[in-house]
């Protein structure tokens, strides 16, 4: 399988790194507008190909997918392109800048049988692949709620806000994790430094089930947190991205309600009871996230299968980063969500 | 100043410790409803009286000072009784249920010349207090956000919801540290167990400054978090209540912005500057804070001055609780808040 | 079961409460040299009487058993009298300042049939506890090391060294939970405050199995530390008695071995594998350590029970310090142990 | 100034990476005995020659400096032979296997007027140069101890001891940072993988003025800990290196000694006072150390100074790991030291 990366910046060497290494694909070429990252590419690689022009890349028949890793008011554009070219797409996240138009790439990639993943990273490592094993089991039981803190100083981004930044990344997990359409959005934010886009957000989302998550983003904390606690009737996760080993503890603990007060005194005397059992800090596998990733796409190439990943979870992971945006800007007024399609 | 503490369940032991152990107060008498409790009482300390009957506690012409530690619904009568009767009045936080029930004791305390002050115990924490100071001198510049999560497993209340148990700490802590009337107030919040009020909430605050707060609240939380963050413009602070020690950690980071763009490529280009210096963990007193809360009210009693804990701090804090309960029942709708009278 | 308590200085009052809520014992007597600490006595339990003599105390006749929390240099004195006044004895640690001395309690209190227990309190945490089964049913498999810091700020004390005052601690647990006749004692120490005892000490004790145990002891370090590692064949531990919850900690890592090498240069090449697993932190019994302790005094003296914290647990700890403060002397050297008696 | 790498195993491609990046340095030529291993440099670094022989290495007249990142017993030979042929040398910690061996790299460097450095790359990180700072302008008071924990699983090596690889850091470090000449050492250790050196050992180490600095490496531990306390009259320092930023914290702590007390019975009461202050985590250089060391060399090179990091004080490294080694042979035997030469 050939690729073609458009875009060597901030994300781009990273492709191009677990591209090359991986045993499925061969990169043939990469585009870039700035000379010196073209030049960085061919000091690093030799044998690649490399152009200033993206649509170059893209007629190129030496390619069978190509990979997007450029701003993202540019990705719709490009996929388009890609996919009309008869090309598999692997766009970065978030797939879009808007819910509609990452239905047009849906569509147009369902049209001519074409991949069309969106590159949320995180769903591939070794962390959320454990959660999703516990969801997937029912190890939590009812699962209540879902709170992430993902704040840290910068890098600051001048055409995105820290929602489309970082909050996308939990929009994804959710959805990922759940498998529940949202309900309802809302959310409130503020951009400190003028000139540039909200720097920090609160977003709720309410699902049917009962579900509420919980999302707190922020460019300009002195410290770096990545911090989620789950909440299930059975058993409660910590997930702490920042931990070098132990990144998930799952406790054994929560309340027990005893039988039902009748009276109001007896409301008021309710009692419920805690239950606090063991903490286990499970062997998580350590791989790369994007290799893992990597791997993924290349089954579904091969075997013509759906990538955890398509663009439909893209297109969802939108639709919440657009219901926040627009809620940010009516100071957390509710924004309902349906199912997209 | 001799004092009447009503109520001896969770909170009234510490209170009659610490006003016996005040060389500014005599505890005269505790009343509670539990018999076993007055038992307590007295083998804990046998000059105290006791009585069934807050009613004969507030009439008793022994008592200077009512300290009213019952549940929230029963604050309002009481207080009233208690002022009526011409006593000062030291309430549980919350001071009522209502803005305008406190807005009731205030009147009839600035009518009599009583002190009405809230137990916010908080604001009297060696932590706090360093807050304080630091933003009253400005140290940390223009303050952009506060940002607070209190999380645990329990214990639920039956007849409050976590807002009016753990988020009031941070609405009486922002009152007093930032001196500002809040304008929007957005949240949302689940309740997860059955015949229970919401166990969960998150709440957003925003200020005519620019200052946004936010408020992370949850009973059923697997660890116990207490972590604020605090951004200015100059410096950052992360104040963590769990440490043993070091509390207050203040950043010397920030952003610096280059010159301003001109262009939108100038714009996309935008560079934004991380300054990252020393880190300070200052000295706290480590007095226990309701001693200290103690002696503030016994200055205040001695000199007729106001508490910074006054029954206005309580009514705007019982204002913002309000609001919050308020939006949650409309999933996140902005409240807009008024300066109360 | 009457007590009386001789001392009541830092320990004394927490031993006093104890007894006092402790449905096996009822506290008949407290002496102390002190009269302010006698009036505190009085304060605090108005019935219980008191006396500055404790010989007084010892030649009661409503006393059976005496529990003694005087400075370490009267243990011996104090525990002989109350032996030879019939009375059973709970002494605090280290039992005497010397071996020698202790074993004549040992004699005495096994002549007259009486119970002597050492308050070694540490071994009725539930975190020791939780550890004494871990081993007992070697779930470490084969255990190599027990490694352990104790430091903090203080308190010096002016009649012992950081040894007596710390390291017997580790001394009393290993002991306990390895049940080991330790070989080989060196230690190394210094005393950096003109006129007070060795503040700071490093003590390596070797068994004959192989296990080596290391303790690092400290009245002058800037934090308070008190973690254990412990590593088996097959599991390791840490034990990190600072966090409020997850104590213990349970790693499924290890090495694994190839197959041996041959030649000297397979010897070089030697493979040596790391295993890592699942981390488990078991849930601990939080009830106070000294109430659990109490409970099985009161086993013991009813039923003629050995506690576990006997006296001859205590005279091997204290041949441990004696052997660790020889050795300090002469900089590190080897000071040979044999089995006690 | 052209270099020569010998060695391209763990280490090798960390200084041939740091070598190539420097505008100091060019890279001629890399040696390594395993083809895969020249195959991975010629791949990375297509304009280096590579050969199986050290000694065309050496002798090479392209070469002005060899740097050696070889198993340790081959480094007297290869830096002799270096030396013999006119080339400065770099060589990994630690420098020989013994001081016998150091002492004649030193006196041939000497003879020839050649720079002989020893690759202890901790003495570049920012935060022992942060370290330097502070004891050089006596921040910290008189220093009383220095004591590391340095452990984690593996990486065992089959030719020397777990003093070899990890004491070794410390010993360099204390020597820079205190320059003072070690009197006694005292250590203890244990192997329990067979056929491997000793994988634990608790190193004591007493200096002329008072100081005692304490080393605790261990290959066989759960967790990875890299933490020194430094504990000084006026102040005292943790430094954690696992920290990802605040990796020092400087305690504005210590004791205060009341009036001298003149009887026995004052002594008993001594009062020592403990002092809080605040907590200072100072801003750290986060440059690799590497490369901070490699601009160092260049530096020594190019205006003939001494290094910090020379043959010298890598024969105090290894004078001391030799007197560990001794003393643990004979269980913790006081080894004395003299000065070297």
């Amino acid at each position: 399988m050939r690729v073609g990366v458009i875009g060597y910046g901030y994300w781009g060497p990273n492709l191009v790194r677990n591209f090359v290494e991986s045993p499925h694909f061969e990169v043939a070429m990469v585009s870039d507008l700035d000379e010196a990252k073209r030049k960085r590419v061919k000091m690093r690689h030799p044998n690649v190909k490399t152009t200033a022009r993206a649509d170059e890349l893209i007629r190129s028949t030496d390619i069978d997918l190509v990979a997007i890793a450029t701003p993202v008011h540019t990705h719709f554009e490009l996929a388009m392109a890609a996919l009309k070219a008869g090309k598999h797409v692997f766009v970065e996240k978030p797939i879009t800048t808007n819910a509609e138009e990452a239905m047009r790439l849906i569509d147009e990639a369902d049209k001519r049988g074409a991949i069309l993943a969106v590159d949320h990273t995180f769903l591939f490592t070794g962390a959320v692949r454990k959660l999703k094993e516990l969801v997937a089991k029912k190890a939590l039981g009812n699962v209540y709620y879902y709170d992430s803190v993902r704040v840290n100083l910068g890098l600051f981004q001048s055409d995105v806000s820290v929602v489309c930044d970082l909050a996308v990344h939990d929009f994804a997990i959710t959805d990922y994790l759940f498998n529940e359409q949202p309900e309802i959005v809302s959310a409130s934010g503020s951009s400190h430094i003028p000139g540039s886009q909200r720097n920090v957000a609160y977003i709720t989302v309410q699902h049917a089930s009962g579900l509420i998550s919980h999302v707190n983003v922020n460019w300009l904390a002195p410290v770096k947190i990545r911090q989620t606690l789950i909440g299930g009737a059975e058993k409660m996760v910590v997930y702490d991205d920042m931990e070098p080993s132990e990144k998930i503890k799952i406790y054994d603990h929560g309340v027990t309600l005893s039988a039902q007060p009748q009276t109001e005194e007896e409301i008021l005397q309710m009692r419920i009871g805690y239950r606090k059992g063991d903490v286990l800090s499970p062997k998580l596998d350590t791989r790369e996230a994007l290799a893992v990733e990597l791997d993924h796409l290349a089954d579904c190439l091969a075997n013509n299968r759906t990538p955890i990943n398509d663009g439909k979870l893209g297109a969802r992971v939108v639709q919440m980063m657009e219901a926040a945006e627009k809620s940010m800007c009516s100071n957390g007024a509710p924004i309902h969500l349906k199912a997209l399609d």
